[in-house]
């Protein structure tokens, strides 16, 4: 490989010219490997922030942070694999239900997930409340429970995949150089890539409670992703849908297995149950495959594949769930109709609450969260309980109270209640 | 003082924000005492590449970089302090004569520098090639050196002064950050200030050998050091001073030291002695004083300074200088007249040839450098000498004479000579 001078490579980023092939692989590689420097990488991040990169450079940048680490093969499967990612939500447990209820249809789906950072919960932590419930598995375990076993699996991401990108991403968490839609994509994509999926459906999220506020810029994040997925050989598509208001009527961890529990039953909050259907279908039609997703939930196929993916992994499917060991009720001020709930505010005090980590490695309270008991629309009288807050520390409720402030409101009319799914992106030509 | 992220300092920046006076104290402390990281300065300070600073917010940076060390006091002595600083250049040895001349007219001329880096010299660096002669002078010895002395020292800057840029430049270096008019403007600004002397007239050199490519990025520069010492209470001026070629015949330690003596003695190059007396002229004016500079260099006055000066700081001024042990000539290739003589190539080759340092702490060599036998304007024959390389070591020679390829250009028609003041700039209003 070439030797480049870190400074000349910051340089021509911060006078705004394009990256070369060779550049961008240097510089990850050297930074994978300590010779630059975080101070040096974290300058280069910004100088990329301001000055963007061509989709050319993403693509490349991604193949560097793939080329840092190893690759999973799936190709011995005897079906083909697909996979979802959500860029993260309040209320976001559509993985729970969505990887068994796909894995019906004879296809693996493996989910790798990392943690819950901030105020958006952690599918891992999530999963962690059911008693016995492994996030570890070992890449021959994965490939076993893809193939013979159940065909879901939703487990921590080996620490092999894209390390530059889990260098690069602490990092871009202390230096404002996270909010980039060239460095979010790949190191989304990085990583998806790197698992070796066939097939890839994006969950991006809009709304106060998500990443990208806007649609437009959740649109290109989506559109640079889908489009790396494509050149790199996995099918991909994705989903634009709505984090104004959290999804379902549970943000937390065991509140929401409780609420995946329902929709796997056949039942569950409207929106949940809407999102999961399409994202179902989205992933089988990347898959190449047809069937019925929702008779797939009304009839049990895919609650028995929960249980046998909940078992496969150590987990007890019939234990009973973590209870909060204190509540404390928000009501209504008026009567009226809810007319926002405010996914960012939800999440931070789930999070206040227990639900979530300021940092990584820090433990969080299987039993906290928030229960929502009205959403956006629904008719509401003054003194009606609007959410419950869960914890096992009381302490931690005035804090989550702050944060609710002026998240709720209600007012005399109706208001208008955004759709769940906002647009789909597919690769150009499709 | 007021709590602040560092994230939320970069945040602001990268977004086009001002940043606030107690942000920025904030930020320049902390980081001085190792709170902020490396990492994240160096993305605030590619932030502030690209986004730039209003005048206030320099002003602050400035004040808080001050507010890092200690400051000097020269209100005891009795006489006023002025100060010359020169942004850099190929042959700079201004500040040799200078320093003497001006201390003739019963004025204090502390000259407290820094080492050499790279292409452009140091007067440091330049002076230790005087057997005897020492940089280092406590702060009590400069006060007297000032006071009774001859009333001009040369001498290193104490590590106490502003110790944030110190901390800052480094990092600068290697993040490519270093080209940035606020940043340059408060680094010199804040030493000078803290420094304690009550006038100061600015060099600020413009072309190849320079920091400043340009005319209209040099008059930024000048006009916001001018306005950082004017608003600081230093009676501040700058002068644009020409650096597409080198200043005077020679480039590297001694042989500039034996130019200075030539100055001293009422000759020199043409160059030289003017920069030389329009620097006094404006140090005098800025100080309030009427004298004749051209007389002082013409009767000896600034000589007998000179030998003052130097036997203050142990230095032998009859001690013959170090001679090079190895020279190469570089001789004209056709008639004509010298129409190009690159300052950056020649500073290059001189600090090849070792007169300079790739790396803080380096030695360097006191007989290297480059003695220039003709300036552009002078008619030159085919096979004439133009150019002296010298260094102790041959194995040097090779990659000086790289450095100079393209860099000497004779031409038939006598080409026009710029002057070497190209403007002055003034404080607002005067």
């Amino acid at each position: 490989m070439e030797n480049y001078d870190a400074v000349d490579v910051i340089r021509a980023k911060r006078d705004g010219e394009e990256l070369s092939s060779e550049m961008i692989s240097w510089v990850v590689d050297a930074y994978t490997r300590g010779i630059v420097a975080d101070e040096q990488m974290s300058a280069l991040a910004m100088a990329i922030f301001l000055n963007g990169m061509i989709p050319r450079e993403i693509a490349d940048w991604t193949a560097a942070m793939i080329a840092s680490g190893e690759r999973m093969d799936f190709s011995s499967l005897p079906k083909p694999t697909v996979d979802k990612h959500s860029t993260g939500g309040v209320g976001d447990m559509i993985t729970l239900p969505l990887a068994p209820l796909v894995a019906c249809f004879d296809l693996a789906v493996p989910q790798l997930s990392g943690r819950g950072l901030g105020h958006t919960g952690g599918t891992l932590d999530k999963l962690e409340s059911i008693p016995g419930w492994q996030a570890e598995v070992s890449n021959r375990q994965i490939l076993e429970i893809l193939g013979e076993g159940p065909g879901a699996v939703i487990c921590a991401a080996g620490k092999g995949l894209a390390p530059a990108d889990k260098k690069l991403y602490a990092l871009r968490d202390v230096t404002a150089t996270v909010d980039c839609i060239p460095l979010i994509a790949s190191s989304i994509m990085s990583k998806k890539i790197a698992e070796g999926t066939g097939a890839l459906v994006l969950d991006v999220k809009v709304g106060s409670g998500a990443f990208m506020k806007d649609l437009d810029r959740a649109k290109e994040l989506a559109k640079t992703m889908v489009d790396l997925g494509t050149a790199a050989g996995v099918r991909t598509s994705a989903l634009l849908t709505n984090m104004e208001t959290p999804l379902g009527n549970a943000a937390g961890n065991a509140c929401e297995v409780d609420e995946a529990l329902e929709v796997l039953s056949g039942g569950g909050p409207q929106d949940v149950v809407e999102l999961t259907v399409a994202l179902a279908q989205e992933m089988l039609r990347q898959a190449g495959r047809d069937g019925d997703v929702e008779a797939a939930l009304a009839n049990g196929r895919a609650m028995d594949r929960w249980r046998q993916m909940i078992e496969a992994q150590g987990g007890d499917p019939d234990a009973p769930l973590p209870q909060p060991k204190e509540t404390e009720l928000v009501t209504a001020t008026a009567d009226g109709y809810l007319s926002e709930l405010d996914a960012l505010a939800v999440g931070i005090a789930a999070w206040r609450l227990g639900a979530g980590r300021a940092r990584q490695g820090e433990k969080v309270q299987a039993a906290a969260g928030v229960l929502m008991h009205a959403k956006p629309g629904d008719a509401v009288k003054a003194g009606q309980p609007l959410l419950t807050l869960c914890t096992d520390t009381a302490e931690r409720i005035p804090r989550a109270l702050d944060a609710l402030a002026g998240a709720v409101t209600v007012s005399d009319h109706k208001p208008d209640v955004a759709p769940v799914i906002l647009g789909r992106v597919l690769p150009e030509g499709e």
